[in-house]
């Protein structure tokens, strides 16, 4: 019956409701329930939100212990004891460790605000305006970031120019194999190839709306020593990558660089609060006070629940090694249902725990999460045609969950084909 | 010691923490506390975001029930129970009985998402690029939301040009008593007038960011008027100014209009928590699926408590006629404290609880609120100049805390002079 | 039978030869004839460019002999004698008596390349991108000229946002006789206005095409002093109203100003040959070389003929008394055919031959000029609705060669109120 | 003493005159001669605007004719006996054996007019608002000319941003030999490319300021296919290329396309008188009477000149067979000049008189023209670091000439690396 006020009133904007028609009440680890007690195996991990699972019960804890406490919720970007303990937690637990050197600015809660914060201040700190951004790419949904988002629905959706801009084409873009690092450097180093010297290049290791394709490493090492060498920045937008996504808490640790600005928010507050984060190279930070500004920069349970979920997860190298190899067994298991289904064609792409299955024909991703969600299983599509299925479970998953849910997928393939 | 840690890694940008330099800890209704036990009277609520004081005890209450029950936290766009109690609490509470028609877009969870989803929506509904903002107007950082922003700082921050928007003065912006009104129509009635014809107008009823100049009804109603004849959407953002803050649930209530958009966010979610909320004539609702979206469209934690706020504050119009008699009763008071205190002009402005007080010399404003903030007080300047002291107590504060604070302004307006 | 090319294979772009659908052959002074030897009397000069009427015998002359002398035609922007001649000629004539000090720019020879190039130079000289201009005001065809050009239909057809430019409004633009200076004022003093400090304000004296609006003098000084006090440059675009358009050579001598920045086109090559020239004060003067090229710079014929030309009409002012003392006749005999006339509200506005006809009805001035022309009169309508005439006789055109236009107008406004 | 009034008064924009640093007077056929009686020989060609050579004879008679008959000189866009023969000539020699069906604008006299009526009208007709060039692309110096252009000096000049263009890659930009019109099909083929459906792709066949980049026939007509399958306007600017330069009349006939609208201006006037003219397809002619305008539209006298010069060198393909042969000559005998001088590398590119002699150091080019100019030679440099000498004698010039050319540049080269 409370569907009925969706369908009345929410507006046509809305999405993931149509994909999956229920109303939901609970949830926990990797587990949701419906107010009509039905259960649901949660494989798409709030897009990237909730890879902890839902509802963890030691950050559930602290907060329920913090708000108890009389806590401050809401505290702009005034001092809290939480923000500062968050604070403090992620420099000795993932910044030294790493060695890296950052400043944090929490923008407003979004990763959209935290792409367009690091675009200001890019362009605040080269005194220049372009922005490379690359095929596929996705940033957000505000005006700056959708200029730097290839998406054409989403551009077009903006209703004004997108300028400052200009499209490079990503790791493996033509098919031929070609290396279009090489191609980036020629366009910069050419003061007649009517690419403007940009301030910075921003990129997602592995890009979650544009059909889940990842970066090799060394593509990405090239990309930073070409922004080092024509003296651009370098961004990496880790928003959907990071937090162990792709098996380490930043998704390019294994480049072995350090990117000039790197933006975050999903998984960051652990229990899928708002909150979003830029960190920056000091000397990069050439803000004014109060020059980027936002109502809820401190949303305080963010911050508790943030911490407690940096002690839990990464203080070693569990996780990391759990997403690791139980990301290598979900692509290999992928493969083999995809060969498996005859007239189903398929390529399995991504890393850890952030793979796509593209479906080829635009039609069968759509079908499948149909299926899927009929047996109880939640994913979602993205990519060119809603081609590429999104299979993100919670890095909290076990072997077992996982084997679950591949065989919801395997029977959904058949079904999907069977109609 | 703790703040070591933001004065050594929290970025340049940080703002409200030079202004009240201490490490907060706990807060309840309106009053703050530091770590060292130091007690704050709030004449600021998180700039309007915590209209009904800090962590209300109905709404702690029932997001603790609702956190122990294994609700949902995050939930993307998917229909959860706590989302649909929210609307269906909104329909019946704000919506039915004022006789307003609308349809509810979720956007992230911050004000300026919301005015990027209003933008975006005017701009598609009409096909055309244009918008009008006002002189003093603040709309947000993010870039969509800057264009549309008159503040100088903000708008070179962005670090690109701004386009398709023109600023119009706003109500008694030229000192002559002139009726801008008559002036705008007269540029959107000529086609030579070289201001495009755009998309629509967006008007906050009390300006907050710029100054706090509040605008008469007669003259919204004209802008509504004119808006009407010349075919443009109406955008009310009152993200500063709604939710009781000037009086009434909306504060264009009072001009008799209905705005064909309207943004929300601050103190929707009632304690503090990020949110926000489009409002759309159903006509205009023209959006695809999944045309705006963001992953923190679905703070559930934020609906419920926003439904809590809404059944404990707005069922009568309490709350309405107290802002109205004690906001009433502030100003006089300033007035009165202004008057006796000799070299120091000033102008008291605003509607409501959402005061300022204009300190004339650049100077008055910052070294007023110091003074306030080392006697307790926290408030905060603003406008051109940082001239502006914003009076902005909770709306729950009663006429005793009013005096205690009114008795402070009083103390520090003499320190500060004395100074 | 030439006249079916026209209709068959010129684009529909084409616009005059609509309102005088003849082929003209010849033309001389004030007179031209057609194919078929029908003689018009031309009250249009060319829309400013035949001030010294056509084909003069001293200018034709000196052609003929430069000519045949094999004098270089095109050359660029190399030093050519006709050229240095020019130059020496102008500043003898033009400049030092004048006391203004300003060097030249040749650039491609069209106002709206002037216009450009004086864009481009303003914007590097002062480091900022925006353009004030006015509204009503027309600065040319390309898309920079566009972006300062007020008419919605020329700005609708650039088919791209235009940006970094403001409107402000001009001379007597609100009909309540306010003073629009200090709105303008107003907006450059606070920087909450929403109005990016400019790089420059560009003006017409006397504006052509918006509907023939002349600027009081009081009013330009005002604006060169805003542009000094606020450190923007000032521009005055004087390719329609120089050359005696209006009495004097430049058009801004009654105001006792020196704008920064001069741009002329029209009149000034005296035949009618493309030709164009922005002069700028020298400190201004930081082009590189080769910075703004054009392969028409070097129009020698053009430079021979505007030699000429400085020297017959420039060297005392009798051109310039001829003016004044005529256009008032012509501004007061318009008056009195338009109150003879019942039914024809008009206005007439302007200064010396820089006359505007305003037929009040948008009907009346197509239906007047075509009877014009049927009565060999050639003259034009400009502004919203095409309501306003053009009378813009050649500056040399007699007593007599006045009145017996003025008895075609008066005749040709009773057919059209007849028909 | 004459060159004393341009190095005090010319504004510091002048290029051509710092390397040739006289005074020119006269001027026939390819040579040019100072006050002080000096030749020189003439391989620039005002950069293609003098394709015919200075001051024809026959060009020269019928416009001393013209002028003496009374003729009208400026006619705005009215028909004029000069203006119906240009095009009538224009169609019976150019059209209508080539099979060609364009309809005619005649913009402002500049190149750059011309290309910005073009942009406007593939935008108008398109709806969409982007543009294709590609990199060492050069259009012109006003605003949407330079949006088009390639060389970062040019668009830095500017002074604002400059949106709604893409950069593709040329015709074996990339070294490696690969198929750019792949590259740029895969682009506008993928939704999620970041590259925003243009409205049309505007090419040179040739680049002349760009460096001298011949395209090949073949890619010109992948080009015109892939704007054919992709609903995209194809426009060719000739402006340099074309009347012969590169042999044809038009430099895309040997591709077999007919591009939906072409450029021209430099030499079509014949004599070097500044004229412009738009080409296009019939259907597209979707403009609005006087929607883009011009004083200069009317220039008869080169409506006079333009017509004689297709009258006496297109009614055969005499000249296309003479610049064929010659220019191959040219491009042997360069590259055995630079065979010749160790220590001297260098490329030849071009076809037919559009010859680049790239100098791979960027001192050499420069020191190379400047020997020239001291044997009495007359050439520019061009492209980046001016590496690229541009060999464009007049089409009339004969083999002697050549030669004769040719052994000045021979000599400069040695003298050039013995300074």
């Amino acid at each position: 019956m409370s569907m009925d006020i969706i369908n009345r009133l929410e507006s046509e904007v809305r999405g993931y409701v149509r994909s999956f028609p229920t109303e939901f009440k609970t949830a926990r680890g990797n587990r949701m329930t419906d107010v009509d007690g039905h259960e649901y195996l949660d494989f798409f991990s709030g897009a990237g939100a909730l890879n902890y699972g839902h509802n963890d019960p030691d950050m559930e804890a602290t907060l329920l212990d913090y708000i108890k406490s009389g806590g401050i919720n809401h505290g702009l970007d005034m001092a809290t004891e939480a923000k500062t303990r968050f604070m403090e937690t992620f420099e000795e637990i993932i910044l030294k460790p790493r060695k890296l050197d950052y400043k944090f600015q929490f923008p407003g809660p979004t990763g959209t605000n935290a792409v367009e914060a690091a675009l200001k201040l890019a362009r605040k700190y080269t005194g220049r305006s372009g922005m490379i951004h690359f095929t596929h790419s996705f940033h957000g949904m505000t005006l700056g970031s959708t200029s730097v988002t290839s998406n054409a629905a989403i551009r077009n959706s903006a209703g004004v120019g997108l300028s400052d801009t200009t499209t490079a084409a990503f790791d493996g873009y033509y098919r031929d194999g070609r290396d279009t690092i090489a191609d980036l450097e020629a366009l910069l180093a050419d003061s007649f190839s009517g690419v403007d010297k940009p301030a910075a290049v921003i990129v997602e290791t592995v890009q979650g709306e544009g059909g889940i394709y990842a970066a090799g490493f060394d593509w990405l090492r090239e990309v930073a020593r070409v922004c080092r060498e024509h003296d651009l920045l370098f961004i990496v937008d880790d928003i959907q990558a990071g937090y162990g996504r792709t098996g380490p808490f930043f998704s390019f640790e294994p480049a072995d660089i350090q990117p000039d600005i790197v933006t975050l928010a999903k998984s960051i507050s652990g229990m899928g609060s708002p909150m979003s984060l830029v960190l920056m190279r000091p000397e990069i930070d050439v803000w004014d006070a109060g020059e980027h500004t936002g109502t809820f920069r401190g949303n305080n349970h963010a911050f508790v629940t943030g911490a407690t979920a940096l002690e839990k997860f990464w203080r070693d190298d569990q996780l990391t090694r759990h997403v690791d190899e139980q990301g290598e067994r979900i692509r290999t298991r992928l493969q083999e249902i995809i060969d498996k289904h005859d007239g189903f064609d398929g390529e399995v792409r991504g890393r850890g725990f952030f793979i796509g299955l593209d479906c080829a024909e635009p039609d069968h991703g759509n079908a499948v999460i149909k299926q899927c969600f009929e047996r109880g299983l939640i994913m979602e599509t993205t990519g060119p045609g809603d081609r590429v299925i999104k299979v993100m479970p919670p890095l909290i998953s076990t072997a077992e969950d996982i084997d679950e849910g591949l065989a919801i997928i395997d029977e959904a393939i058949g079904a999907a084909l069977a109609a």
